[in-house]
């Protein structure tokens, strides 16, 4: 099936309207969309999901406080009043600089959309640092796929050890290892802390939930290290003042079902028994990166992101704007304000060249940093606003609640977000722990499979002897 | 791993606390633990899902309308404050009525639980009449995993139409059949119409979702027959004013990937080119129930309910009760309410018989019918309260708001709950249509292993040819 195909277009013709493809529904992708509203131009976005995922609070999604369509808002209900944007749901697998065409798959096909303008915004995903058997046992924390599957396993963690009579087993189903002490991760150990030490605390008849330990690692020597030094030192008294240990210089060398192997800073191995492990350590840039790096001889980083041009253009095709997690561009940090100004610049760029065909550029690209902040526990976050205004405690969590309460702005579902925000905060409470049977119901089947081999053999070996 | 195992109990002792053992956290199992707290007995309930599902409402959150942490409270959340209550995640396998022990399986392996007196409330789940195959292509609507793979198709189907370029083809995934016109049938129905001609109006830009076809299907001559005629044929008139069809006296033969075939009234075959269908036509009660005749010669019926005492126990067994949806009794209907008094009665009668021994047996059960209702669309409802009081319409639209309201009192997540509704019924729009790649990465995947084995075939075609 092809889609748009690519037909010579009629110079003599009334002038078509410019066809900017984007890909990507994240911030970046969103914030171009939303940009080039009424600009006579026509936009299509192709993303493989058909949500808008609001990442930064995707953690919360992981811990029970929200649920998925809280963070997650139907891209085209966003865009649904800017008639010039069209969604396609679809994965990219090719693009063609030469043809100016994208090919996409979903489940009914395949889909070719030719484009005058590309704005490449598909992100990244976790990176295992070339282990990704670690992914089966450690899963990352970049979709709401991810998040669920995380719900189930931490909540599961404690239904598990709730069945089970022996101390040792029970224990290791009451350890949680988070690998990486970045935003993400710092955020996941403090929520595991709150769940374990709060929230559960009276839920169980066997079990002490309290008994739970919460380890937070890294290879790096400091938590939070684009924050500096202080603020990570802040950051991590807070963790372990609510129990998480805090572990650095620790190096992950391997990740099984049962326990997560390390290196100490001393060189010495060390097993670490834990069934429930959250892998917040890397990222790594969508292949599309490599792949347009391939076709045009740009460069790309080791976490597969494409070195850019100062105008966010790839290096000699101004129609290809590389954008947000997957490029890379004067050291800008892979956060959320980055692509959304990244996805504003290509708009306003698009725009631009079209009202002053031959005119001078725009200015280069420069990242305006609003500052960035992560929340360690309830009532207590780090915010670092430039290297004089730097936040830690109640007052940069205030700041927290008030910049991402303005962010939902726009999406439905902010008044829910704060009512479950309010169960959370004050009532220590989770409104979302519903668990799907998705691996629940798997393990089971693995389990009944592995008793059906067992007592096949049995019968076989009885067999053998008899 | 044996858990709690069966020890002789000494005569001489203090006497023990009586065990009972709870199978099933639906609103059987719930209202006989509730009911037991305060009265000296230990209470396990063992249940294959943590939560407690409030299954009216599971067509909204397949609908998009609710979240499924609305719906599913955690049950050791619910029963938190009931000290002398424990909950245990297991999958009952086998009941011993000899040893008076149950069996159950989790991911760590399997426990067996002894108990003096039993109550198994393992519920119904979907039936196909002996076509179990549909299942693949007709998901049912009887848990949290069920309501998100039906929230992913019927959204995913629209987004599926949008790629598409065909008429035809875009025309079969914007066809929906909904088997089965009972409540749960007309509530499914009602819901997808709404969504394709009101919520999802000015989301696309190809297609045009008013133009789907929803589609009510049933082998019986009537809409929700338990209602009567005259409600019936009420809430037959509402779905057609909202543009259901509604197809009577037609029997489902067949169901595919692309279609479901039906032999209609005149006893000619039709195929219906559909893409996405849902199950909501019978149930088969939870094979425990056939387990237990075995053992104990009772008898079950067609739907493998077993046939009950009037007390609610096994014939023979008055330490065993069976209630709600898998057990028999006076032909009373497979209801929420009648799980909840069952639940309560059972509750009772095990008190009772602590407090008596040997004392007098206390009345047989009663059903008190409250009436029941359901939703055909936005303020319009069907409820029959007795044979006298029939409601149609906005005033039974607002009792079954009250009624739903009243009965999520005791949840936490009543508020928000509340709030999706003024989303959905004041502003017409869904709050929860998040969808996880459950279904749509395994399709692409499915479709990239296709195109895979194609250019493999078309290779090994060609070296022959050469």
């Amino acid at each position: 099936m092809s889609n748009q195909p690519a037909q010579p277009r009629d110079a003599a013709a009334k002038p078509a309207r410019e066809r900017v493809v984007i890909i990507g529904s994240g911030f970046g992708g969103l914030f171009a969309a939303r940009k080039l509203a009424h600009t006579g131009v026509d936009v299509t976005i192709i993303a493989k999901t058909s949500h808008h995922l609001f990442q930064p609070l995707l953690y919360q999604v992981a811990t029970g406080v929200l649920s998925q369509g809280e963070i997650a808002p139907a891209t085209r209900e966003i865009l649904r009043g800017q008639k010039n944007a069209r969604v396609m749901l679809g994965d990219v697998t090719q693009i063609d600089v030469e043809a100016k065409t994208v090919t996409s798959q979903s489940p009914v096909g395949e889909a070719v959309t030719s484009y005058d303008t590309l704005v490449v915004a598909a992100g990244a995903g976790q990176s295992y640092f070339g282990n990704d058997h670690f992914s089966e046992f450690a899963p990352g924390m970049k979709s709401i796929d991810d998040a669920l599957e995380l719900r189930g396993r931490i909540f599961g963690a404690f239904e598990m050890a709730e069945v089970l009579q022996d101390p040792e087993e029970i224990q290791q189903w009451l350890t949680f290892v988070v690998v990486g002490a970045g935003p993400t991760g710092v955020e996941m150990a403090g929520q595991i802390a709150e769940l374990a030490h709060s929230t559960l605390k009276r839920d169980f008849r066997r079990i002490d939930p309290t008994k739970a330990r919460v380890l937070l690692l890294d290879a790096a020597p400091a938590v939070l290290p684009p924050f500096g030094e202080k603020l990570g030192k802040k950051a991590q008294a807070q963790l372990e003042r609510m129990g998480v240990e805090v572990q650095l210089d620790v190096k992950v060398v391997n990740v099984d079902e049962e326990a997560v192997d390390v290196i100490d800073p001393d060189g010495s191995p060390r097993r670490i028994q834990t069934r429930t492990k959250v892998w917040a350590a890397g990222v790594q840039a969508s292949p599309l990166g490599q792949q347009l790096a391939e076709q045009t001889g740009a460069e790309t980083d080791r976490a597969g992101r494409v070195m850019v041009e100062e105008d966010c253009t790839l290096p000699g095709h101004p129609e290809i704007f590389v954008i947000g997690d997957m490029m890379s561009l004067k050291r800008y940090p892979g956060v959320a304000q980055v692509a959304m100004q990244q996805g504003k610049y290509a708009a306003k760029t698009i725009t631009h060249r079209i009202k002053h065909p031959g005119g001078e550029k725009l200015p280069a690209f420069e990242y305006f940093d609003k500052g960035s902040m992560a929340t360690v526990s309830r009532f207590h976050a780090v915010a670092k606003i430039n290297d004089r205004i730097q936040l830690s405690g109640f007052f940069a969590w205030l700041a927290w609640l008030g910049v991402h309460i303005v962010y939902l702005i726009g999406f439905k579902n902010r008044v829910t977000t704060l009512l479950h925000w309010t169960v959370t905060f004050i009532g220590r409470g989770r409104s979302e722990r519903a668990v799907t049977d998705q691996q629940v119901v798997a393990r089971m089947a693995l389990h009944r499979e592995k008793l059906a081999t067992e007592a096949e053999q049995a019968q076989t070996a009885e067999n053998g002897a008899a």
